[in-house]
């Protein structure tokens, strides 16, 4: 069950995609789901028996006055504006946290703790928007694909054997970053919020339709070339552990949004690094969920 | 002009206070200004003239429909839920940054660039409320006055000499902080994060009523002993330089708060250091904004 935010007539909504992804389910359009106004809303408020009520809805897919088609809209990211500041976890695969020291003569070291900072987006962009180069602030625009948690319910203390209770879903982010700043200001918060720099979509995939623990495909490529090829089973500090451990004194809220880390094969993993440029066309995949692209401008 | 928000019969107001403090001109009960719901849509839609009608107002003290006595509300933080997380300053004092560093047998050095982080707050807590010790996960909790600056108004790439404009007031933050957390996890967002560790008010001096550049007396206390006391004047990067330097590629937000950063007297800058323990009582005050009072539990 894969939902998504859409705009039509400029207006707003919130659906879910069919199984074939042509059609979309405008919960607008239903009797007992047309409330909920937006996603962060809609996550807020879902209970088992709305997941029923989708699935009930889902098998009407020759209902006109139901399902709009996906062609006919614009899909924008899931949740446009967030709670606020998207988590993110660094280092958070063993090959990736390699490449990012192996170039500064450092011994190598891997993280005792979960490494959590921080991205503003004054609003996340959605697939086939485009990336800001910011060419007057940086030359080390760089991509990361991660797999995005989808907090469902407010919590604290969570104990990790409870987790998944507390997930909402999983999307695909795209932490674009700018190396340089990221160093330069030794605290990572600016370098991981500039305009246009958090990108999430294409949906928002239910955790009923993925088998915990999460396993999955994950990728990116910069045109054309795959880039970073892992699996998410490769996370150092993995999805119960990211929770249990972040909630330990830290109430997370409904719609909360917490990147887990990127795999290797991000541009300054490269010697010599191959940072983005204007006109590259960057693709983020993860499998379950689908895929985002987005063009350098 | 003292703004702050309160509670009265269980409703949340906006309100500014009088010159004595003994009463606030509730703006719900004002023909024009009633329709703002929260500080943070005031805030968004303030304009000069909503402020000329405010000290219009304020002069009807007498005018027993439009005032509440402030003993008969309860204050809450002007801003109990903030629109992202709170934007900070590491090391942003002189003295700061040499007492952070003087016991690590480094060299010191000073940032040559702003230290930005960010403190996620489920809700900023008010002054008068608890700061829980969190002494399962921390024992080594500290505190921090800082000058926040609230923004007014949405920009980017915000020219230093224009910073003023982009500024809604001015108010108190105590940047609660579990070092050893901050150490832990190297980037410092956890350490910064548990609940309650975020602390504001007791108002939100309107920026007409403090002279630009902001040169005010900062201090803390601990049970009645002053630990820090400096002047806003000596900030490293000052609030133009703060305001432009990360509106470059980042759009601001009207509501937006940033903590400027702490001077020199925190617990960590001690030998041996002096954290907060359960039954301490912690003052931060600031010249022309007030004092919060918070104890550890």
């Amino acid at each position: 069950m894969r939902f998504i935010t859409f705009v039509k007539d400029n207006i707003e909504s919130i659906g879910v995609l069919t199984e074939d992804s042509n059609l979309i389910l405008d919960l607008s359009n239903t009797k007992e789901l047309n409330h909920y106004g937006n996603m962060l809303n809609f996550i807020k408020n879902c209970k088992d028996e709305t997941i029923g009520l989708i699935n009930h809805y889902l098998c009407k897919a020759n209902d006109s006055k139901l399902f709009v088609k996906k062609e006919d809209v614009k899909l924008i990211s899931p949740i446009p504006t967030p709670l606020r500041n998207i988590i993110c976890l660094g280092l958070n695969y063993y090959d990736h946290a390699l490449e990012s020291q192996k170039f500064k003569g450092n011994s190598f070291t891997l993280p005792e703790a979960p490494v959590y900072f921080s991205k503003m987006a004054s609003n996340i962009i959605a697939s086939e928007e485009a990336i800001k180069s910011h060419q007057e602030l940086t030359n080390q625009l760089d991509y990361e694909v991660e797999l995005a948690v989808i907090i469902g319910k407010e919590g604290s203390n969570i104990l990790k054997e409870r987790a998944e209770e507390y997930i909402f879903g999983y999307s695909i982010l795209n932490d674009i970053t700018a190396r340089d700043l990221q160093k330069k200001h030794t605290q990572w918060l600016k370098g991981k919020s500039l305009d246009t720099f958090s990108i999430m979509g294409p949906c928002i995939t239910h955790k009923s339709s993925i088998p915990f623990p999460v396993h999955l495909n994950i990728q990116s490529s910069v045109n054309g070339e795959i880039r970073q090829n892992s699996n998410t089973s490769k996370l150092i500090f993995d999805i119960p552990t990211i929770i249990s451990d972040l909630s330990q004194g830290v109430t997370l809220r409904a719609g909360d949004i917490i990147a887990t880390g990127t795999p290797a094969g991000v541009g300054m993993g490269f010697q010599p690094p191959r940072f983005l440029m204007a006109g590259d066309e960057v693709i983020c995949s993860i499998e379950k969920i689908g895929s985002i692209t987005n063009t350098v401008i």
